[in-house]
């Protein structure tokens, strides 16, 4: 079982509209409303690969429960095209008082265009923390992997992960995490077994901007294993085996939302399925681009990741 | 008892971010959430000057909840400054199996500019409107004033508020209709005591931009009253007693976001405590301008109503 971390969940809402004018009037055309957040994403991933996986975070008010109808419904564990057969995330949210957050994109109809709107989201409680903490180590008796994603909400300290992360080695549990900022920064200190940030990510926490460099870094600040999404160009990683990059066939047109998350779910499941690393890059290539290609964001389009898989070019770096 | 529908009643959410950049991602700095739609803000006006008054319209959904938790709240039927200790509107939503519609104001907080997306709204069904009927019959037998104001959602024929009036008519209860385009057009024709229109809604009624002459029109089409709303240049009345132009006693500044469904309030008020015509339009007139100066939209500046009350400028038009 693989437990995913979401701390600061959200309703994911998207309206349609023609084209986003600043200070006019607009009727959006459609609404749609699913989970939101990092954690959630990768869940959704992961249970349409097969995998059995818990979702915890917290979740609060009307828009909280909103978010767990929705995660409960059939259908949500499916890639795109994948059917809704598979099975779905387990709900083990925590419970807050204060309301879960929306995120809003609107999307122009005509360019395809994304502005996006994201609620800071609730205040956690010391009191709601600890039950988190409860609810995680419960967990973590029964996990294969976790990973943490996402921002922290208000209310949570920022070393929270480093703690998560600490909690997991000492059950024995390997951890990914996938964050930004000093949570990041913290959180590699803390030797997760695998860290996956973007470039952008990557620079602020080293200072550099030349991914092989920056990976390298980041290693020698406590990550085992660096796991760079450098956007079209695919992923570097730079781990104790050794440093690969893996490219897609070709670059993609689409949205790339929730490319990521889809990359972290192929890590992760190859992580817990033993698979070599140059074979769970392939995977997290070829899910990400399957991503890029479907036409809701977030989802994956399930043909096109199977002809995509043999197609991913891994290379080992000849450097140490 | 004066009794407002609401047929597209709305969660209004607010958000605030520094600026809003199309295709770019904003984190909101605040969100705000109230009861929404224009019949809802002419009650929360007409409770703040201290008349019963009861909501109706379509309530349904997880918004639908929140709206009507908002409406029950302390402090919902005040004007900014008068205090909490006004009644508020009676709740009389009719249940619906759809959820109620957001309205999304997002506001700079540089410019204060805003930039509106309206949501669609859920479709009635014809037993929800025959529903709906039954509880507006039974709200007329206690009625003194009835409004009928705002867009009517999916599923409601054209002519919705032409039935509406008749119904009223029928009862011997005066009705105001405050809507736009085909629905105002066959509202008008079913002999209102009075209709709200701006200049816009007015000009595309009649085909005329010259207000004096489109609020004859409009009068020949069937209302009884025309109370034209001519932004900072006041009010246009062209009524069975006369023609009279209320004007402002200085253009101010501000937000006029509900302005127009404060003057509603200002003329159902005056109507159903037996004001003459140039007292209502006074009142309509310091409301309006009142709810362009609060600092929230849609709230009314108490002291400022009291204080610009005896200073609004009514003439009459000499012509017949």
């Amino acid at each position: 079982m693989i437990v995913t971390v979401t701390l600061n969940a959200a309703l994911d809402i998207t309206y349609r509209t023609p084209a986003l004018v600043p200070h006019t009037t607009h009727r959006v055309s459609e609404v749609a409303e699913r989970p939101g957040g990092k954690g959630l994403n990768v869940a959704r991933v992961l249970s349409a690969l097969g995998h059995e996986t818990v979702v915890t975070g917290f979740a609060g008010g009307r828009t909280g429960d909103v978010l767990r109808e929705l995660l409960g419904d059939r259908g949500y564990g499916a890639g795109a095209g994948a059917g809704g057969s598979r099975s779905r995330p387990v709900d083990a949210l925590v419970p807050i008082s204060g309301s879960t957050r929306r995120t809003l994109a609107v999307v122009d109809e005509t360019s395809g265009d994304t502005t996006q709107l994201n609620e800071p989201g609730p205040t956690i409680s010391s009191a709601e923390w600890s039950d988190f903490l409860g609810a995680y180590e419960r967990l973590l008796t029964g996990a294969d992997a976790v990973a943490l994603c996402g921002s922290l909400p208000p209310g949570i300290h920022v070393g929270a992960y480093a703690e998560l992360i600490r909690r997991a080695r000492a059950a024995g549990v390997p951890v990914l995490l996938d964050t930004s900022g000093e949570p990041l920064r913290r959180g590699v200190a803390a030797r997760p077994d695998l860290v996956k940030p973007n470039a952008d990510e990557l620079a602020r926490l080293t200072g550099s901007r030349e991914p092989l460099r920056a990976a390298r870094d980041a290693r020698r600040r406590g990550a085992h294993a660096v796991i760079a999404s450098l956007g079209p160009d695919g992923i570097l990683a730079a781990t104790p085996d050794g440093i690969w990059q893996a490219t897609p066939p070709a670059s993609v047109k689409g949205n790339p939302t929730g490319a990521g998350d889809s990359a972290v779910a192929g890590l992760l499941s190859g992580l817990v399925e033993h698979l070599p690393w140059p074979a769970r890059l392939a995977r997290a290539v070829a899910l990400a681009t399957a991503t890029v290609l479907a036409p809701a964001a977030g989802e994956f389009d399930a043909e096109a990741y199977e002809e995509l898989l043999p197609r991913v070019t891994v290379t080992e770096h000849p450097g140490p």
